[in-house]
């Protein structure tokens, strides 16, 4: 269908005013006097609203005026500028067709519905002002990453969803399976016969795609994931879902100052492309959800982010201990309370914290020369704490099955991460961003249920 | 670290001849006589490799000269131009950084290895020349498909991969559960007591974002999904994989003519991104992997697609049913061969089948006016068959919901889809694409194992 969109309207007013045009979109209020009637269209493609104006010349004025909110019309008129009103155009219309009606019980009357009961409705809830724009600059802090990392030649790799590695803290996973659970089928010892699972074998859901990403980067050099992972995290909280998108580059030939310069200047690019792109989403915020995120944004994006080692952060915390619920001290891992604290009261702006004790990180942090700390980065924002996490990998095989040997891993289960080690082994960094947590970062909403689409958290697997 | 990277030396080749710079990578071949040697390096930032010349007056010549191939260096010295060699220039080592050796049973010596024992090195193979080029250019196809629909205001919508419909044919999804499989708890009546499981309910991975995707396509008018999907079928194809991911655009206020616009639009945009942004790999698809690679798809490019009823369709298949292992008839299903035929044969190009018999495509199509046939387009290339299905959707309350019931679908577990009808209903279509077929499709590769990093089938779910 040609239709002119919204956007368009609102990019090109030059080249329509005047015209006669056809819109298509959804009712979002109407009201009729006798002989003419307003409607307040969106079209889904642009924050703003379109005005238009009808009257009982048309054939179907009785009808129209009698819709609901939520109705979908195909409007033929004029675009006629408004110098004097709010808006900077409306359309005189000629002919209305009835796309589709919206029933009388339609749940988003013209009225401010609580995020919990949106929650209730979220095939509907992109309908609303908050969700254009939340959805909107969601999709749109995805694109500027893909296009922060395509923009070096980063090779964007899809990691696997479903794993067979059991390695990583498997009582957090979620387990993938054909087995029919009414009637398991069981080894002559007692365990679960996986032999006659689908692949073979015991398979869960990805928890993180980082130790795959490793092997790209030592192929590619710069490389990025972008996909699903899963906690299965029995946590009821604002700021977890079992369902998440996480970006994790790798970066070959490069340390940890490297892979904060990739971290700070991802950050600032993202906010960079979304103040350019969605204007009109990120005001809405900043008037109604967050009242302090634009000049908190335009900050970030001008600061040099600030940089201090672990035990130096706990030095600067330890004075204020009395302050905070939890106490810190040298080895302890630090609480957002404490992260909170560093980058709004301390720093005032984005901080990495880096070199922290080993027994608090991964096995697969390199190692520091002072044998009790690795060369680890967390990115601090305000508002939220911890938004990065990233680090130096051991790139040292015998180093590397130490620390292994440690902890208690088996390296049998590692042996395709150690051949990195073995063959022609390179230094290499890596961070893992939670997407989620950025859009919230980015738009101030307050919890992930609501940046989203279809959240999937403890008894909640809604559509 | 501050390298230069093989790409930037073939982009900006002045920029460097004539300077002294510092390369990382790693080798490929190295050969040494007495005074001096060869190194052939990649840096896996570009297709081509950087030769290096290195001399006896090196302190570590020796010692580099032993060297296995894997190996990373760290390689200082003047690049120079060798107008008269196959490569453009050189580098004349001042010294060589041993990063990382590589041991003696590196498995990627320099010697042409089958796709088959590839296989089985799933974390060193993106190390060659094939896998190079082929990951390379699946980040580009991801890239631009993106940029097609980011660049036309498309919101990209994560749509979920935990669902708890279980409406669309159980049988072949996969499970995802926290539950116990030892102690599987049980309800009184013997069933599986999903109120134990982490959503309280029973929950698989998905096989398609379509439904959830349009509820976003009747808020935000044109969306797009792009993400894995999940597939239990039990067969050992080279087309078929248990983990893809797949791109599904929703538009409204649009048809089936405006659907396939968008899919035309789409690929011919996808090859040209790739042809101009990788054109070394894509020559060397063309010599090594699929001859006629490149110039089928510059004709791809420069051809308006075809368009045939399947009605149409069967009668020119009809004629030549000799040729066809399954016969074929109005309202049978169309094979691969006879997919290939009509592209291949018929059109030599790429073509659009549309109105299908209802009864072998999906409930939700939009019934044509014949009653028999819905408005569902299947998009045929050459050399593979179908890449692409989409549909105009049912809009009409009435219609669907009689369809449902004729194909005895519970209308309660459609509730969400269904109110999309009831409030302000549009006319809308969409496709989906595997973007694996799709990946194929550019590459000339024939196994769907080779083109995803870490490929998940039956009873195969390695690293």
């Amino acid at each position: 269908m040609e239709l002119i969109t919204i956007r368009e309207l609102y990019r090109e007013k030059e080249k329509f005013i005047g015209k006669e045009i056809t819109v298509g979109g959804w009712v979002r209020s109407i009201r009729d006097s006798k002989a003419f009637g307003f409607i307040v269209l969106h079209d889904g493609t642009y924050f703003e609203t379109l005005q238009i104006v009808y009257h009982d010349t048309m054939e179907n004025f009785a009808e129209v005026s009698k819709l609901n909110v939520g109705s979908a019309l195909i409007i033929k008129g004029e675009l006629v500028a408004t110098p004097d009103a709010k808006q900077p155009f409306e359309i005189q219309a000629v002919s209305i067709e009835i796309e589709g009606a919206s029933q009388a019980d339609y749940p988003l009357q013209k009225k401010r519905h609580s995020l919990e009961f949106l929650r209730t409705i979220s095939h509907l809830r992109p309908r609303t002002n908050t969700f254009q724009a939340v959805f909107r600059v969601r999709s749109l802090i995805a694109y500027a990453i893909h296009k922060y990392f395509q923009d070096r030649d980063f090779v964007y790799v899809h990691t696997p969803l479903i794993t067979g590695s059991d390695a990583e803290g498997a009582g957090e996973m979620f387990q993938v399976t054909t087995l029919d659970l009414e009637k398991i089928p069981f080894t002559p010892e007692g365990k679960v016969d996986f032999k006659e699972d689908f692949f073979g074998k015991a398979t869960n859901l990805t928890v993180s795609g980082q130790l795959n990403g490793e092997t790209y980067a030592m192929a590619f050099r710069n490389i990025y994931t972008f996909g699903p992972t899963f906690r299965a995290e029995n946590s009821n909280t604002t700021r977890h879902a079992a369902e998440f998108w996480m970006i994790e580059p790798e970066i070959a030939f490069a340390d940890l100052k490297d892979d904060m310069a990739l971290a700070e200047g991802m950050i600032k690019f993202v906010i960079r492309y979304v103040l350019e792109n969605a204007p009109e989403e990120m005001k809405f915020f900043n008037e109604f959800v967050d009242k302090g995120l634009l000049e908190r944004l335009t900050h970030v994006m001008n600061s040099d982010f600030g940089h201090v080692t672990y035990t130096e952060a706990i030095e600067l915390l330890e004075k204020n201990n009395d302050k905070f619920e939890y106490k810190v001290s040298w080895g302890s891992d630090l609480q957002t309370e404490h992260e909170r604290y560093l980058t709004e009261e301390i720093y005032k702006k984005p901080v990495f914290v880096t070199d922290y004790p080993k027994d608090i990180k991964a096995f697969y942090m390199k190692l520091n020369e002072d044998n009790k700390t690795v060369a680890a980065m967390d990115l601090l924002v305000p508002g939220i704490g911890e938004i990065i996490g990233g680090s130096q990998r051991e790139d040292d095989y015998d180093k590397l099955t130490a620390r292994m040997d440690e902890l208690g891993l088996k390296k049998e289960d590692y042996d395709f991460y150690l051949d990195l080690r073995r063959y022609g082994s390179a230094r290499h960094a890596g961070f893992g961003l939670g997407f989620e947590r950025c859009v919230m970062y980015l738009t101030g909403m307050g919890n992930i249920r609501d940046v989203v689409p279809f959240p999937r958290t403890v008894n909640n697997c809604e559509l």
